[in-house]
């Protein structure tokens, strides 16, 4: 089958031509890829960024956001049938550590990253696990929500979180509504009641916010936390998701904060650089967030099948990556590209 | 002023003329009233119900839901003042408790009900306190709002009890879309992405309820039991909300609610009489309800003022107390029947 | 391998020669029986109660409150090995529906009951799953804990749901100080710093609990509710757990329930029957309780490693299982019937 | 009445002839001080540390950890009377905000705090709230208390927040064994069954731990991180509670904290400086503490009226304050320094 694989950092991605990954193991599934998602990391990828870390031996194909239908299934395989339509959850996880027991398979001490520390999707097959598998409606095409699986599924869970502490008439700020940010935007409003403000650098994607669910939008200008403390009464808002996590976005959200309140870090980059003072004499609480569940997804592909969460896409063949890749880096991606074999 | 007064039970209520309140304590708020409920519970005053639970001396004053503005204040009332328009919480609560301490106000271990064992809200004013006082937002108006006070309050407790465990992909079913119901199908449909399955005997209240939120209807005819367990793949929903709580619902509610569910009872009228292996063996929590504390009235007027939450109500002068209390015993009222001073 | 097995309901149990289970899927595990607990359950099962609920074919292998160690595992199993000493969750979970994948992994929509409805520990080996296998302190032994497996893990289940809402000053009423309530007396201690107020008709269970933790007793003689009342202020308990459910505990249990408190129903027999009103009123919760978690029973195991629960046992060869029933039928078991082969 | 008064920063604390306060508001209380703590705060009040933030006019009455008896109360005031024994919480709070409606009276929109921005405890009288008064136990006396007011119930809060998401099994680190530190040891150990690692540069504070409370003790000589991790299987804690926030503390705090585990910081001096990746790979959350709330402090005094929870103390005459001062300048009070008028 056709597979784009990485074959060293600081190169260029190649096609290949690798075999269809067969069943080997009781909970193994293996799915006919519908659509892969071209995230950022995957640029960071070939930048070597994740080498270390994944430990990943080259060459493997890359791609970790991953939609299709199920091609074969392991003997032990309840969950999930040959033929059914199904999104993957990005990690392959134990089923038996105490996170896994817990339902916080994310924290699983025992998981595979297909895409990044083994085989991925930008390829015609990709083998994963029971536990990665799970089944969306019929009103959903593969192409059409893969990137959900990993970018959406990190943004749903941050603002699922974030909304179980919300009340009617509470605010919450959203810093960046790009990639992730505009899925926390319909999520958020999907969830909660509060009043959404939206900051970003760009007028048009504090537009498109407020196409979408948000009740208000200010372009950071340097005024932005000014701003947001007029609109708030001077008090900060109850929750501040912050989507970019650089730039002073940290610095910036936690001004935005108000007491009590929570800053939820989801984009990384720069330090979060804070005197313990602020935080005690506020009793702020700045809350880490990675990507979500498996149940997570399912509350997400639930969202969706309501029409309440929609992506936009930009679809590329599994021939064109390059083009994507391209694409993405150069900024030429309205929304997300996906790879269609 | 004007004041419609109880003078025995089991006759008809009289008006009469007494003093305007005056303010004597340091707390105390004098509100004109704007709007005044007239709720079934006020029939079930005349009748004698709570005469001895109330303990009230007659006459007394009716009306427990009650909106206007405040027309004079305490010495050391800082949360409102003069001309402010305000909705009045059900209950003046001491503030001084354990659960006054906790937020949980309701329970107030001492606390006065005006309208039920004190001075109510027919009338041209009405003294309360400074803790019952929740300013409305300018485009709100008292006789619009004013039975959110309690009937209102009581439906927006409960629904946003249960939707803090609902996730998008859970099923809720509200029992009753009448008084309590129709104002509880707005406050879920804005909390919560759960799928919302109202029941109720009228098929007009079910077609009221499609229009303000709810995903799909059953009337009840005998199999709505049946209909609720083919809508949820044989297992029920995660939460059921009963507004009725007579004439069978409460049998037929927890026989819909799925395991490990939760089935909240907000109507009264019967006994709530299941097997305890029934509890026990589906791990099913039954859930009393009843009116909100002060921060969900602050809570139900911010969606009220974001026109989440509206009310249909069918407006009377105070001098037509009768016709009001006659179209209710009646079934002539659509909405909720408001006198207005 | 000798196994008791139930060859017909009325009749008593049999000693039978049947082969040593062998692992055939990828997650079974086979374990060398340490210690099997003797439950009133089985006598239920005897008396042909459970005949319908589990569908079990006869002849099988009863008992369902096991430990022992790991004598054979599947190919995928990686949480045990061989030699390792394990109690077992009483269910063997898909870990792959919805519950299970959310750590309430008792709501299972697939599982089995080794002991009820397929073969059970009374026996010298017992097939089960790798999720079920809990890996026990170095200085527990199997016959000590076996009975930590059930009754334990349902005391430990409700103990520790209400252990969550209680603060300190507060006050907890259980009801029961037999099997269920001397271990849930403990875990409450160990918990929670809430005051325990034991309520049993046995002056010495009562003795036996202030010996473990609870802070007072109450001999039920027909004025606990009364006593119950006196010593909380009029008010009621925060908390009730009744682990008794039947003789009137479940009328007593509610009426020392304080308003705004849980009812936690655990033991079994009646009807809870109650007036709405009285629910609604005082606002009450009447929570379910099943068995516990697979993580709630780590954190069991991790109470009996810290000796802070322990479990008067008496102990018989598996040949002696008939006089375990009959002693435990005639009321002469201190403490629990553990069979070790 | 005698009272200690800053009468210039940088200057030392004159001892003054004062009226003794009187009841002017419906919930003034006034209290015959039993004893008063002397607290770090009061040498960097004396520093003109909080001359700035507390905005106090010179001179004014220093001392903020309060208890004695009631004196006279206003009109309005039932919750306590004339000779009872109280414990102060440290701000009076407005009683009408929505954090005070919320229970969460420590964000009080309009508080004032006696012996910080008003006549504090220093003194034979101090006026406060009825909102401030903490009735206490006949077993206790005010002189031993007092200092629970403040430092004890910052300790509190923090336990008993981090105890609630703690499970049998977990484990929690505390740095820093001193003044909070041995509160917050014997409060975790009342209220958790985690195993407690206690971290502390003395060998004689992580003595004193292992004697009320702590399972383990560490000596933080360079190395306690890698022996936390050592003792945890190289995952780190559930929870790290860092009472010391500075010298380091918050980076080794972070550095022993598991994935998906909470960092508390109560403690303060340096700045949090973490990487965005390590807070989202790893999913940490950094929570803020202030002073605990009005029903925390009653649950303070329900474990200390159990005597789970008890203070060394050294007492002084308040003639003596100037004794009490350099005593605790100069390192030489072990415990807590009280004054005794």
């Amino acid at each position: 089958m056709k597979a784009v694989r990485v074959t060293g950092y600081h190169e260029k991605l190649l096609m290949d031509d690798v075999p269809v990954p067969g069943v080997t193991g009781p909970h193994d599934v293996v799915v006919k890829i519908g659509g892969a998602g071209v995230c950022r990391t995957d640029l960071h990828i070939l930048e070597g960024q994740w080498a270390e870390k994944s430990g990943v031996a080259l060459p493997y194909t890359i791609g970790h956001e991953n939609a299709g239908w199920v091609h074969a299934v392991g003997s032990a395989v309840t969950n999930v049938a040959e033929g059914d339509k199904v999104i993957l959850h990005p990690l392959v996880t134990c089923g038996l550590c105490r996170a896994c027991r817990a339902g916080d398979d994310v924290h699983c001490e025992n998981s595979q990253f297909p895409g990044i520390d083994t085989d991925g999707g930008y390829a015609e097959y990709l083998k994963t696990s029971a536990r990665s598998c799970v089944k969306i409606d019929d009103s959903l095409e593969p192409a059409a929500v893969a990137a959900l699986a990993d970018a959406g599924l990190t943004a749903y869970h941050a603002a699922a979180k974030a909304a179980r502490r919300l009340r009617a008439g509470d605010r919450c700020v959203l810093i960046g509504a790009g990639g992730l940010g505009h899925i926390g935007i319909q999520v958020m409003h999907a969830l909660s009641p509060a009043e959404l403000i939206v900051v970003d650098r760009s007028a048009d994607a504090v537009e498109l916010a407020l196409s979408i669910g948000a009740d208000s939008g200010i372009v950071a200008d340097g005024s932005q936390v000014e701003q947001v403390l007029k609109a708030t009464g001077g008090k900060g808002a109850e929750v501040v998701i912050d989507f970019v996590g650089e730039g002073g976005s940290t610095k910036q959200g936690l001004a935005m904060t108000r007491r009590a309140g929570d800053y939820l870090v989801v984009g990384y980059g720069e330090n979060v650089d804070v005197p313990t003072i602020d935080l005690v004499s506020a009793e702020i609480n700045i809350l880490g967030n990675l990507v979500g569940s498996y149940n997570d997804l399912v509350e997400l592909m639930a969202l969706a099948a309501q029409q309440k969460v929609t992506l936009h896409t930009q679809q590329y063949a599994l021939d064109d990556f390059q083009s994507a890749i391209d694409d993405l880096d150069g900024g030429r991606v309205r929304g997300r590209a996906i790879l269609v074999p």
